[in-house]
């Protein structure tokens, strides 16, 4: 069966599990958009208020189901895309930006003429940006070779767990290929068996020498689906467990071995004791990066021994295994380790969480603070439900406890404020199968940024609740210097519960929105929201000179 | 006397007349921000809500003032400004990006460990993407030749009417220079005088013999200042004048030698005919771009002589003069014709624009269509407003005929949606000592991807007339295939109505809001906007299916 090269895409990114593709429309992709509404692949298109957006969206389209996509046009749509791809890249979000382009004669035809959507006369120019924010940034020109690049372009990003751009020509986008006759091959790379020996033999008599063992929690384990994995190596070394800031993952938080959240020395201290005071401490999936080190504060290895499982290399005391992947490694040290004698354990009352699920919180009529907030916060979760957080949200919420099957993700080690916002469209479009509970908290610098995509959450009808942080400002950013009064810290303060109804919803029927500023009348909204229809607003107010006493001591540690 | 390098930047750039720097803190940028409000420099910020539209904003505000600035902090801020500057790159308006960035001793130490904001540990991506879309991207990273490096660049920028990008390190952010002691010495280059020499002599031959001639106006003419001096040229020679999209000049439209918008074969018939059938035809401040060339169908100089004025070379019937500017041949033209008897021009009554400000308007109580639409929309516009649209209102509003010491621009020949209006949103906070009446027309589709910034302009107190064309969807897109249903082109609906009041804005005190469907409801919002007052928002409600036949024919000519 002969099919369109962008029908042979749109089936193979279906068999990765995208059945949501979100996408922009422009005149050098409308072929590409013809296919994608025309078609029967069983991907759906979902559009977005712009480009940006939905590149977050795609990325955290990805978070959920493995793997997500959004399609532009060229240069206008392509390069509004380059700081969430950066993003993409840089906390290891798998995904394709497809882009439109001019046709391959008028692409390789010098000319003077400057082509609306073209940087000067040059056609290179997205492919150049592209190249330095992906794993691959290639241009489809040949019929003949289109769907060996393609797959080949997917399993780069699937491997690396790194975004990818491909620019489709306008007249390729309808060239036919033959349709796939076998599921994608994603050839992933095999570990070097030699290293992989070495590797596992290093780990084993450190491990089986060891009495109290730490393991500390990285998000490519969820990248890699390897969470369960995870959790067998936790039971059965009967390690102590703690997670990270870029990807909180609620099966180790409520784990009996739980000691918290670790980021070096800006944790809590029983936290920092347990992880780097055991006789072996393991980092699982985690980068060397800033957030999820404590700004590089982290004493594991120091005292004791150490074993880093990164993504596709084994670190054991200093001596590099090349070639190791997580993915093979991981299951595999789990079975060697199934004679090793239980590690020492001791269950402790200190505190584990800055804001813990067992803190009792008794709602009062004072005026809500940050502190109390997420506690009362991560009281109102629930086992599965999906959360996710943008700056201010994602910061304090990295200090809760969270519960059983939930995953907590935000703006990662990029950083980008609106980000999370964005990311928690794509994740609530995904959210579809599962049919999670779906909780975002935000601060309103970060939404505001974004906030706009709220619309789409409205057009698709989807079942939300929103809490928006209002404390008129960027509060990340004051806290660098508390007290200190700096005007560019201010923003104009937006009434967010009329925006739902401004963006398209209707109050009192697909949407419902609140207005809080005291612990009691929180309590009231959470009661409401136990099981949030339509989209939810809940804005609350809080006083703009408070932070989180978590936050001043992160940002102080956050030097340049 | 001793100032910081970011206090340096600022003076420089206020000698540009920048009075108001678009910026969004962070921390990479703090130091620059500290700066910025509190030393003495002159130069006031601007937050927006998020980096594009503060870059939007920024070029906006080059159009009005004649250079834009917007500062942002590394990576997430810096990638976020990408398309922004190269539609600024692609229209000529000289600007420029501030970025913060980690010290420079972060950044000259090869690591493993992957900082916040940072692509990887390369800490060169920004520069590398710049470098693709700007005449110049670098770093500062020595005091010694801070200075120098930051004059060189703003020069580069100003000679070329491009965007610059400057990436400040941390700590190089708050280090001593001398002040500056002399006026920013722009050293622009200077025409080549043998060229120069030919190409006048070229010129006065062919304008000498010549009986009939038309002027073709475009947007270079007004970023080099030369408006004046292109009236000088229209009437010493009595040529006939047109005007085009990218930068519509109202004093060539309201010219009585004035025959309508030139856009090649898409153009009025008489238009054509004035334009091609004329003795010379003369090029003058426009480039070969897809959008003002009707898509490349203009037959300029195929039966006529023809003199191309470029920014900096002239070019002859296909004999090419290099070095020579714009700014320096005009004035001198103008005086070498002085004694070139007047050619002939004849007044007509043919249909010259597709909305004519002497098109009798009578509203009705009909719905409103856009080709009537625009020709009220051309009766409601007085001399010296300042008037921007945003794609369908772009694309329609530059058949309009506009009135004396207006300008009209938009999204230019790069085309991005939502370019429009913040660019828009620049051009007002420039507005402060012009004080015209401030009119944006925007389709609905591009609104709504930078629509978040009207938040900026309630904030600032703003007078202003928003129009939106409420279409649900893409109309620009739906004229490409006329009739067909594509649910690509279909937008949610939102209700602008509403929008001010979310954004923060007071309905009835500083926000007015407006909604018509008909001709007559149009007309008395019309009236009632005589002087608009605070923020008002009009929505305008349109058939999905309705298109000017402009447009469609436009479109149709649009192919890959």
């Amino acid at each position: 069966m002969k099919v369109t090269i962008s029908t042979y895409l749109l089936m193979r990114l279906k068999e990765l599990n995208v059945n949501h593709l979100f996408g922009i429309p422009g005149d050098y992709v409308l072929p590409f958009f013809d296919e994608l509404i025309d078609e029967h692949h069983g991907v759906e298109h979902v559009l977005t208020r712009n480009e940006m957006n939905g590149t977050y969206a795609a990325d955290g389209y990805s978070r959920e189901n493995g793997y997500g996509a959004m399609a532009v046009t060229f240069g206008v749509g392509s390069l509004s895309c380059a700081n969430a791809v950066a993003g993409a890249y840089s906390d290891d979000s798998p995904m394709m930006v497809i882009s439109g382009a001019p046709t391959v004669e008028v692409i390789n035809t010098p000319t003077e003429r400057l082509l609306h959507h073209v940087v000067g006369t040059d056609f290179d120019t997205n492919l150049k940006v592209f190249s330095n924010i992906t794993v691959g940034a290639i241009r489809l020109e040949k019929q003949s070779t289109a769907t060996y690049e393609i797959d080949n372009l997917l399993r780069k990003s699937v491997q690396a767990k790194k975004p990818v751009y491909l620019e489709i020509p306008y007249d390729i986008q309808t060239q036919l290929v033959d349709a796939p006759d076998q599921p994608l091959d994603l050839m992933l790379e095999q570990s070097s068996s030699v290293n992989m020996m070495k590797a596992l033999k290093d780990a084993y008599e450190i491990i089986s020498s060891s009495k109290t063992r730490s393991v500390v929690t990285g998000h490519l384990l969820k990248r890699e689906h390897m969470i369960e994995e995870g959790l067998t190596l936790v039971e059965r070394l009967n390690a102590s467990v703690s997670t990270t800031f870029v990807c909180k993952m609620g099966d180790f938080d409520s784990h009996p071995n739980a000691v918290g959240t670790f980021l070096g020395q800006t944790s809590q201290e029983y936290t920092v004791d347990m992880m780097t005071k055991a006789d072996v401490a393991i980092g699982l999936g985690m980068t060397f990066n800033e957030f999820d080190t404590g700004v590089f504060t982290t004493t594991m290895g120091n005292n004791q021994d150490v074993i880093w499982i990164r993504q596709n290399y084994v670190e054991i005391n200093g001596k590099r295994y090349d070639e190791v992947y997580l993915r093979e490694f991981l299951p595999k040290l789990n079975q060697i380790i199934m004679d090793v004698p239980e590690g020492e354990f001791e269950p402790s009352d200190k505190r584990k969480f800055v804001f813990e699920r067992k803190d009792k919180f008794a709602p009062t009529n004072d005026d809500i603070t940050i502190d109390r907030l997420f506690v009362q916060f991560a009281n109102y979760l629930k086992p599965n439900d999906m959360v996710y957080g943008d700056t201010g949200g994602h910061i304090n919420g990295s200090q809760a406890e969270f519960p059983a099957g939930t995953l907590f993700e935000g703006c990662g080690n990029w950083g980008s404020l609106g980000a999370g916002f964005g990311i928690y469209v794509g994740a609530n479009i995904a959210n579809e199968k599962r049919a999670a509970r779906s909780v975002c908290i935000s601060g309103e610098g970060a939404f505001t940024m974004t906030g706009q995509e709220l619309a789409t959450l409205i057009e698709h009808k989807k079942d939300l609740a929103l809490f928006i942080l209002d404390n008129a400002g960027y509060g990340a950013e004051r806290a660098i210097n508390p007290g200190k009064e700096r005007s560019y810290n201010n923003i104009a303060v937006w009434k967010y519960e009329k925006l739902g109804e401004a963006l398209g919803g209707t109050e009192g029927v697909d949407l419902h929105s609140y207005v809080v500023k005291t612990e009691a009348e929180m309590q009231q909204v959470f009661d409401k929201l136990e099981n949030p229809k339509g989209v939810n607003i809940v804005r609350i107010m809080l006083d703009p000179n408070d932070s989180a006493e978590f936050n001043i001591k992160f940002s102080g540690a956050l030097k340049h």
